[in-house]
């Protein structure tokens, strides 16, 4: 708990209205979509930056734990408040789009911009703002930032880093930094923006991010491919791509998936097919599009897709992605408890990454449905667990998450693509990284935040305090 | 000087023929194209990322500067052991292309492979690295990474940061760490790939890079336009581009630079124009070389463009490109010392940025020819010192760069669009960064060199030792 006078003095700062200790506001506030529960000490909403900087000061004098917290829709506990201290809520007064700057293909936004907001306010001029988290209905740009959001578009458009080219951020002590440029190239200095970046919270409360946007291609169109096993189907995924086709995205679900999918809807999709891959081209001509989807149609055939379909229009587009868009939804049939794991692989190594996780579904007796964005080799794991109160059957769950994360980072792969380390992950850390490495994290975070009060304990970074 | 011990120590590690100090070895590699000069104490040669190691261990143990150099082609001095020290040439054994990953578009290269033959390496197998610096005949992968290196392709393809997706290297205490993964998303731990990139060699030593390639576009087109006024040129640039085209390159010429190249090579450039732009684009189909050319057609003569000539084939293309790829040793016709700075601002402020160079030229009586990289915001910016024995008049030409620099960062653009810092740019380093921005690099360089052994002396930080 914070005493009497620290509340007073951050209401002092941003006005009574915007700080509260109250039992509602530490409940509302104290979970995300990990479901974990962690209650801050209390909620404060900064109204600017210049807000930002005065609480930042004084917590950091005070060495009271702060907890950047945008929409608090992400995976990996990211917002929050394990160590207690104050969630730093930008949702109410950081959600403007400042500047859609037609002319250099850039816009400037406040943190707390909702994804699909900006992105729809882009797309009436024209532009396009690509990185698409399934999230982006709610989720803001700020999290997007702290997470580097991947989505669907990834395997063509890239993702959040990709378009962000500068932050203004306030550091611990209080001090504002600008980091990158609205110009494409930009070597002065270290880039501070790029580590910023992912950094989930724990350098810097970003207060202004500028994007990269593209134009809008003219056209898209979807197509499927059905496939007997899905070998056959990753191997058909690195194949086309590697052939020089680049798929705005290359979607996949293995047979568990379809069943969920078919078992909860009824849509007629295939249910003994070994997998489905869902994939989209965009272009500004017709023949840009024809020659893609001929081309992955052929890649397509060669690993040996069965059937292999292209929507003729927008409702059988959507037809299409339906199963791809209800199947998180659909796999709960299989367990209580879902272990989702958004791991990443070069995508040449797909087939053995999903032959590796059948054996471990069977080592384990668990069902392991697996979809995701194939495109980019990441794949969502999802461990499901029939009954969580059964405390070691949930344990056993854990066990097999780990051995599957020892798979992925044999196979050259990652943890996370797209949801970061947060409190979830941060337990594997030490799979992935050196001691040296971990050192050298620290060392950053200290470089940063030498109080470590900006969203402690989490990236299983070990500060020593 | 080295005191005799440590050349022994040094010799015991790389073996007698990797390690030297004698003066012919001292002068060859006291210089980089800045033409400074200053002589290490000694030139080592690491065989392997062991011996990288082991130097930086003792050098930091003895605290003994450290300058890591690939093929000491840089703009800025990045190379240069101002404060004594061993050069570490990677030249010599870091020269080989490990791994050509058709699979997964991806290479791994050591650092001292140079640019142009990775280029035509992978190019044989129908794929495409696309950074391309002026400097791509000599300048080497690990030099590119470490100054985050440009070219002409930028406005379409972007610069090295887009390309390296991890790096193994070697921290001064000698610990090696591995940043990033050969996936395209990978959000576990902080970027330390992102931060080594144009760090300048001062935070790390690179000993391996992971590189994202792509397919190689069948078809490519270039075209010029002729502009009577740098004015409507520059209109020209920014409103093609928002227009949603985005050519491979998008290069100019000024008044002065085209009259230049045609005093030295008589190739019947048009004299009396304001500016050219010469231009290319690419693709998968005909039908896209043909839709992009027309909307720049289009655009340019919206804006003022009186010639329009699309280069029939390999020939006609090689002549619009001779005056962009000459144009750098033609303009020392207008004096003897070339103050040349390559800065960057937003596309749509190039017209304000030289009706202010132009200015300045008349206010301090130098010529100043412009050309570069206007796809991207980059400009060369070229102040021509008549005689730099002048000592007067030299200090009046350093008085105008700094005020072309003001006029750059007063219209939101930087000091360096791809040459770095290092020593040429570090005086400026404060008209961009504030107080608390330079203290923050201060402290991430000591992150991770605390003993300042990495290329000290560079990038205008203030260590405080």
């Amino acid at each position: 708990m914070l005493a009497l006078t620290h509340i007073q003095a951050l209401k002092k700062i941003v006005g009574e209205a915007n700080c509260y200790d109250d039992k509602a506001h530490l409940v509302a506030y104290c979970y995300d979509a990990t479901k974990e529960r962690y209650e801050p000490d209390a909620v404060v909403f900064p109204r600017d930056e210049n807000d930002v900087s005065a609480i930042l000061s004084y917590c950091n004098t005070h060495k009271i734990p702060v907890i950047p917290r945008g929409a608090g829709s992400g995976f990996t506990g990211g917002a929050l408040p394990v160590n207690g201290g104050i969630v730093l809520a930008m949702e109410r007064y950081f959600k403007n789009i400042l500047e859609i700057d037609e002319k250099n293909l850039i816009a400037r936004v406040q943190p707390g911009v909702v994804n699909k907001a900006f992105q729809e306010a882009v797309e009436k001029r024209g532009l396009f703002y690509p990185p698409d988290p399934a999230s982006q209905e709610y989720s803001t740009i700020g999290g997007n930032v702290s997470e580097n959001a991947g989505g669907m578009r990834a395997a063509k458009y890239g993702i959040t880093k990709d378009y962000v080219m500068a932050l203004r951020a306030v550091l611990p002590s209080g001090e504002i930094i600008r980091a990158g440029k609205k110009t494409i190239k930009d070597v002065a200095g270290f880039n501070v923006a790029g580590i910023l970046i992912a950094s989930e919270g724990s350098l810097a409360v970003i207060t202004e991010i500028t994007l990269k946007l593209i134009a809008k291609p003219k056209f898209s169109r979807s197509a499927m491919g059905v496939f007997p096993s899905i070998e056959s189907a990753m191997n058909a995924v690195y194949k086309s791509m590697a052939s020089g086709i680049t798929p705005v995205a290359m979607e996949f679900l293995d047979n568990l998936s379809i069943r969920a999918v078919e078992e909860r809807f009824h849509k007629g999709l295939p249910v003994d097919a070994g997998a489905i891959l869902i994939t989209q081209v965009d272009g500004d001509l017709e023949e840009q599009l024809a020659f893609q989807l001929e081309k992955l149609m052929e890649k397509f055939k060669e690993n040996g897709c069965v059937d292999f379909k292209i929507a003729k229009d927008d409702l059988e587009a959507q037809n299409l992605w339906f199963a791809r868009r209800n199947v998180s939804q659909s796999i709960t049939i299989y367990g209580k408890k879902k272990l989702n794991e958004d791991i990443t692989v070069p995508r040449s190594a797909l087939p053995e990454l999903l032959n590796a996780i059948a054996s471990l579904s069977q080592k384990y007796d668990f069902k392991i449905p697996c979809f995701g964005h194939t495109g980019d080799g990441n794949v969502h794991v999802n461990v499901m667990v029939p009954d969580p109160s059964d405390k070691a059957s949930l344990q056993k769950g854990y066990e097999c998450i780990e051995e599957i994360f020892k798979v992925a980072i044999a196979l050259e792969g990652t943890l996370s693509g797209e949801h970061g380390i947060g409190l979830s992950k941060a337990p594997f850390m030490r799979l992935a990284f050196s001691e040296a490495e971990m050192d050298l994290f620290a060392r950053i975070k200290r470089a940063f935040d030498p109080n470590n009060i900006l969203n402690p304990g989490k990236m299983g970074l070990v500060m020593g305090d």
